[in-house]
């Protein structure tokens, strides 16, 4: 069976309907989102694209940023990046303190907040324009220059990060923070609200699934040893307290982001971005979680 | 590179040297190995093999044995298994009480001890003869009837096994437990004392890297998706609270023991076992880690 | 204002109604209870005594044996005792594992489960006849001959008891226990079924009223520096999670068990039993609780 | 014996030398301080006072501080309050975040930092000068003017409180924190940098051990209900993890804080206050606590 034939399968089976789940509501600007939106691209490594639905609209990234800004700092930091962030699946919640209080505020993976906090402060260390540099990177990764942040959600984000406050400050009394805490927030907020379509998404991703190489113009961006560790890190911790479910019911590595997109890669073979906005309980996309592992069933193939 | 190429790479490379870590005290029978002892059997899909060192020596498979049971449990209970034991990484040690506490008596994955008891008690349900069933099941992997319980190890572990006895009576406090509390640890004990070689495990194991099918006879023993899920699991949860760095460093699912053993498989390539017995501080094999990270360096491929 | 006439205006305001609370219903036995069974008994160190309501009726002491157990063990074992349970209030459930994992099998105080567990570990270390032994004791505090072990009470805990058959396996795993598990939970399980009616307790625990002397012989039982260290620890940490509560409502040393008895001693005044056995959240007599803060507001003294 | 002989016998008894404890050296401003400092007061309910060595030197009364504002609030708010705090012990550090997480953001009791962080974000609600209302009530307390904030100590505080900028800023985030986090801070740390002498804090705690009224004039300043509960809370919470030893070996409410002060009250006897800096492993003066034991062992008398 074709690609476009399962998509045919996918856009058929599943329609969002309301109480799939609940749209994410801690700031107004995302909660505004229509939960109804729906879409999904495909892009394989030869160079086909398979999508259908609302996969060239802009929606906010929010926790896929993190891959992005770990793949920067892994490139500029390399081992010592180890030394301030675990590369554990954390067994608690995207945002708890209390793992953080037992791992004497070094965080269990660069995937929860913390953890990306960290990386975000890292970063600030070393790169010149942080946040211009950051966009440059996305934008080169899909070969596209139409990627923004959305400040309306980054300034929100500020407003009510009250929680990420308290990971920053808790880490940098336990002397895991090197710059000024409200200029790491900045960054990182900034980071989570960066908008882009199903399709961006995807041909960024490819990254991953092109052993290190960018997608159109095979140009080598990463090593393949670091798209292996980056990929197990999404395979093990990519979906907050639900990592284990995902990769047992799709079997790929992956990211998820409160704003209703995942992002998964199957080495070798494709990149998919799915969009679909209402959360489950663990916030994940609760029908972006269904569609993978559907597609991964018709296709008959997994990493495993 | 060919395999022999790589096997006389790590031959070289390896030697087990006093200090590395320490071999497993808990109980008596363990104690007694020789640290130094050190083999590797790699098997591939094409019937190939290769090997060095002590991989026909017979040593106790520990917790290499829960994917045993929980493919038999998987498969004579399918859905109704993942009411009584979730696929999340733990996030702490293989014997904690803690998080059975926060989670209310449900295990966090099947290859933390409270799991796997969980899943002894499910096969004590369904099995006429549970301790002959899981041996024939075995030996039937491996095509080999020289695999047998190792007695002196399981009566030692029933002795000294307080802390599983713990996880059984908590587990049962909270309605998660259904026979009684004595037989069930007498299987779990038994199930970890099998004792087996580097070859056997490997062969076992080639079920999770040949979609399912036996390696000899190549019929169909589990559904392909059955394969997909058991590796992911083995993937997020196989190594205690390392799983992460075994992904991270080795990009294979795997499964270790405390016995020193580690078995990891390169679905539709290779199942490859090794064994070190002594231990890293996290209860895994300092040296087969490290081993067979080199091994998917030098063969240049992992899942990812 | 004289004890019998706050007597009677408690006797006035407080009805035991269906719903205040719910009577303990893990074992049959004492689900059993009718709820809106209600006495109280308060002893005056110059002997007097004011009562009403079943203050005569015999009711499950359970966790107040707790007290007795401790005061003996103190005695005999000294500051060896501190050395295996600590004096501090838990911060969570009577029957947590959790800290007692994070403090290494060393429960936090005498009074939670594993605490108890621990005082009649060492019993049996030291006690010819424990079970005898510790009935003789409590009749001489009392005395009063007519006090039993209630033998369907005990045997009932036994069978249900897989929560505190956790806590000792897991002390064992620890280091912390020494004799036979089985017959530890058995004398533990006999201690908790103890029978005695308020006059009987309130009478017992005078020896915490009194300078540590009998209540009728003034006879030294214990010396004051042993009383000021006990009311202490049942000031701290004798309603579980609701020692805080306690303390600041009442302002008395005090010990509850869940068969809805609670007693509280006033040094060099009083000692007062209470008893209803309609629980609330935290699983002390709602009532009971209610009635004994009424009690120190109407005299107007308590130990603050 | 009299106070007088007994307080002689105490400084016959314990003289600091170094190595008793360590100095708390979180902020440069107190580890100035000189270990071997060593004063007592001790004031008597009818007038009579005693003291020696350095009882009228100022020292920093850090978190002694948390009694004055939670007396405060407690007028002003009544039960409103403990809708926001409650009045349970801890059982684990004064500033952890792991059981604000449990308990979802309400702190265990007002004597932990979180709680007394809720306590400031009440007070900044109802008083119009905070700072200036605080300063006078202890003034007040105390019939003593020369009662100063320490700036340099409050600034320091400010400049290195990265854990307790932590704690309001998860606190705000689950709804408990109604004030600007800055705001609520900057007078948190000012009261804690309160600097007194033995002898003012001794009169000040005279409130307690008078059953409500002031020292000197007599005057009424709270109602006993509130002395029996702010002395309840002292005693179950008053010296963070070591609530329990403090009232098993002392058996009276206190409150101590890191700059190596402590206060006691004997309700209807005295208040008495210590200072040595050198504290023990869980915070509180190590020399203090010895000398408040044999104090209430050598006048054998304690609340119990």
């Amino acid at each position: 069976m074709d690609y476009q034939a399962i998509l045919n399968i996918l856009q058929k089976e599943f329609t969002p309907k309301e109480g799939m789940g609940k749209v994410a509501s801690y700031i107004p600007e995302l909660s505004k989102v229509d939960p109804l939106k729906f879409g999904i691209y495909l892009f394989c490594q030869d160079g086909s694209s398979f999508e259908f639905g609302d996969s060239q609209e802009k929606f906010s990234i929010q926790s896929i940023s993190k891959v992005f800004t770990l793949t920067i700092a892994k490139e500029m930091l390399g081992k010592d990046l180890w030394e301030r962030v675990d590369v554990e699946p954390s067994g608690t919640a995207f945002n708890s303190l209390t793992e953080l209080e037992r791992e004497n505020g070094i965080p269990r993976n660069p995937f929860i907040n913390a953890g990306s906090i960290v990386v975000a402060d890292a970063l600030l260390s070393v790169l010149e324009n942080p946040k211009e540099d950051l966009l440059m990177f996305v934008r080169k990764l899909c070969g596209d220059n139409d990627i923004h942040y959305d400040k309306a959600v980054a300034k929100s984000e500020k407003k009510h990060g009250y929680r990420n406050k308290a990971l920053v400050n808790y880490m940098k009394s336990l002397g895991n923070i090197s710059n000024d805490t409200e200029k790491i927030l900045d960054f990182y907020f900034y980071q989570c609200s960066i908008a882009m379509t199903c399709e961006q998404l995807s041909k960024a991703f490819m990254l991953f699934a092109n052993e290190g190489k960018h997608f159109q113009t095979q140009e080598k961006v990463i090593d393949r040893q670091s798209v292996k560790r980056i990929n197990s890190i999404m395979q093990t911790c990519g979906f907050y307290d639900e990592a284990g479910e995902f990769s047992y019911r799709v079997g790929l590595p992956g990211k998820s982001g409160v704003g209703g997109g995942i992002v998964a890669v199957h080495p070798e073979q494709y990149s998919v971005a799915v969009w679909s906005p209402m959360l489950n309980q663990k916030g994940n996309s609760a029908l972006g979680m269904k569609v993978l592992e559907e597609l991964t069933t018709l296709t008959g193939l997994s990493i495993f």
